[in-house]
């Protein structure tokens, strides 16, 4: 046994410190992936790290390793960290809190000159949010060799720019080649950016997995006509048609136990006095397991067929499997919280983190804390001081536990 | 009895020929307001009128009036009539057809040397669309006391071009003061712009006023939230709320022999994989009598409060009661379909024409063709010959019968 603690007031005083980089005045952040405040909290990251004698690695899409040795020769890194990046109108907790929470296991195993079999690896994953470029989790996306070089490289922000001049810009792009670090184990700490462990008054979340997702885009072809001159029952309201859709697809989600959520609909040429020809919208489907978004899809299509028949389009626009973490690590995370007398429940992710590409090449999983009304993504984002502590406890719990399960 | 009939080809020809001012590549008409194509149509209708002897007034804010002289002294004009001016992407039919079939009434009264007591006018109302320059019916609206000369006059288009610019531009500010010309009925000719007298078969309809209409904005404020991460029972979807709200509506319209329609809905900051906050959304409630649109309000009013409580906010944006067209012209107009031994029904109009303003100063009614699909405001609008023509024969059949009935 240990008698680590992490120092929660140091951990805290980052969180307050790195909002400077990007802040904006309502008290949100707008730090896009290689901007300049991108750079700014990189330097800062990368001074951090080897002033506590970590050495570090950058690869050609500008993820960053900062790696603490280990004792066994050999010995893969044991990972934690997230991304440092934020939507335009983003928080000062989403991303950079499981990085700042990974820096202080750093810290606080440096100031307790405690040696692990394993070396200790801190990990900033390149443009998570996928706000500047798309699509999102580039960066550990290129790590698990889901996107190539080339493709990355390609992105363009929405002034043009390219992801490969922007990282040059910024002097970003490493030697480390894509995917050559190999890791023994990934832990995210994040945010929840959900209500549920807030409402049941949870303190850690135990990520089993990321809910299986489907978008897609639906429209619906009516016939535009007046709005005074149309009788109701000689209508073909395409707006009729999608709250029908909208509210029986959420309708069969909670019977199923998934979601389902319109997020976007936009009318062709609207007109206050006209009854809507033609509309677009989008439909987001999730479940935790695959089985259960196919039986959504299936009624839901079903849906929209009664409905509209031969009316509606039905276009995927994307899918994402569901992922399930991997058993030991999240055993190691459920010890952990078990150890400190947290209370604890599995929970699965319903957004997409890291974590996700990164599970294909290593054993990972994540951690969750609560977060003020489920929100993100926005600069009322918040989380409360204790449980930011207790998540970077928990996270070296997790580290320090790994070490004796980990493969060599 | 007389034996007058008009004459269908010269008519069908008026409209084809007209249809070349403002003429789009998709057989629809782009002829706004006091544009060179209004200038155009205008010049052309006062030649026609002044070939068969018709004397030309012109009002300040442009409105046209062709008199054909009576026998009796002092006897006021029965008028016919409509607008020229059409949609940015209007029709061939809507509005000149009253206009075109008054013309050729004129047309035949004249090659028949018939006298009647009442002089026969033609009005061609300036800006009834409202589509260059708000609102609409603005020139009928300005001659029944509605809008005054100053408020017409400062009405700019979407190039901040005034309507006093614009109609000193193509010289059609006339002499002639606002309201100045009493009339003893007026009968206008419209397309329906509905789709009932097609679907019933019907040939002409006896217009017996025009529905009470209200429109209202709705701005709904629910909580934006993470659609992965937010269980169904955890949220407050504003989308959901409209759907509810939008579906209900129609239904107690229904209920309520009224209409409901809801033409434009807007959901702030959209995004796919985040439930609406806010949205905006119009509504448009109609019904045959005050009465029935008051009954149709209380309800969906009730509805929106049990749907969203206090997240609701509904403003009314537009009132309009319900028009009861003058008793003697309709009877005047049901006797002429009568004697041509045309079917007909009685309707009433859903959509706002400027025999509403014209009604609240002279007798007045409107006569209904059919036109296809009953589309309108659309190049694909279209109208048979021979409901045209048949359209027409009524105008004029109820000109002759209301030489007896109006007062002199």
């Amino acid at each position: 046994m240990h008698n680590l603690t992490i120092n929660g007031e140091r951990l805290w005083q980052t969180i307050t410190q790195t909002a400077a980089f990007g802040a904006g005045p309502d008290g949100g952040i707008r730090r896009l992936t290689l901007s300049p405040e991108d750079k700014k909290v990189r330097d800062w990251l990368r001074e951090q790290c080897e002033a506590i004698g970590c050495s570090l690695k950058v690869d050609t899409v500008g993820n960053m390793f900062a790696t603490r040795p280990g004792t066994r020769e050999h010995a893969l890194p044991i990972a934690m960290g997230s991304h440092l990046d934020t939507q335009p109108t983003g928080g000062k907790f989403d991303g950079i809190l499981g990085v700042l929470a990974g820096l202080e296991v750093l810290r606080t195993l440096h100031d307790a000159g405690y040696e692990t079999e394993h070396p200790v690896m801190l990990i900033n994953w390149t443009n998570e949010e996928g706000a500047r470029f798309a699509p999102a989790m580039l960066g550990s996306g290129a790590h698990a060799g889901v996107f190539d070089q080339a493709f990355v490289d390609s992105r363009l922000d929405t002034d043009g720019v390219s992801f490969a001049e922007a990282i040059e810009t910024i002097g970003y792009r490493g030697e480390t080649p894509l995917g050559e670090t190999s890791l023994a184990a990934m832990f995210e700490l994040h945010i929840e950016q959900g209500p549920v462990l807030e409402r049941e008054d949870i303190e850690i979340g135990v990520v089993t997995g990321v809910q299986a997702m489907r978008w897609y885009d639906l429209v619906i072809t009516g016939q535009e006509a007046h709005a005074g001159s149309t009788p109701m029952d000689m209508r073909c309201d395409a707006l009729a048609d999608a709250a029908a859709i909208v509210l029986g697809a959420q309708d069969i989600a909670r019977k199923l136990g998934g979601m389902a959520t319109t997020g976007q609909l936009s009318i062709n040429s609207p007109s206050r006095n006209v009854i809507p020809g033609t509309l677009t919208l989008s439909l987001d489907l999730r479940h935790v397991t695959d089985g259960g978004l196919d039986s959504l899809e299936i009624e839901v299509t079903d849906l929209i067929r009664k409905q509209c028949g031969k009316r509606a389009h039905l276009q995927t626009v994307w899918i994402s499997p569901a992922v399930h973490f991997d058993v030991d690590c999240i055993e190691t995370v459920r010890c952990a919280a078990e150890r400190l007398g947290t209370s604890r429940r599995d929970i699965v992710s319903g957004a997409g983190h890291d974590s996700v590409h990164v599970s294909r090449i290593a054993p990972t999983t994540m951690i969750f804390i609560p977060c003020k009304d489920g929100l993100s993504h926005n600069p009322a984002e918040s989380a409360r001081k204790e449980h930011c502590v207790l998540g970077a406890q928990v996270l070296l719990e997790s580290i320090i536990l790994h070490q004796s399960s980990a493969g060599i």
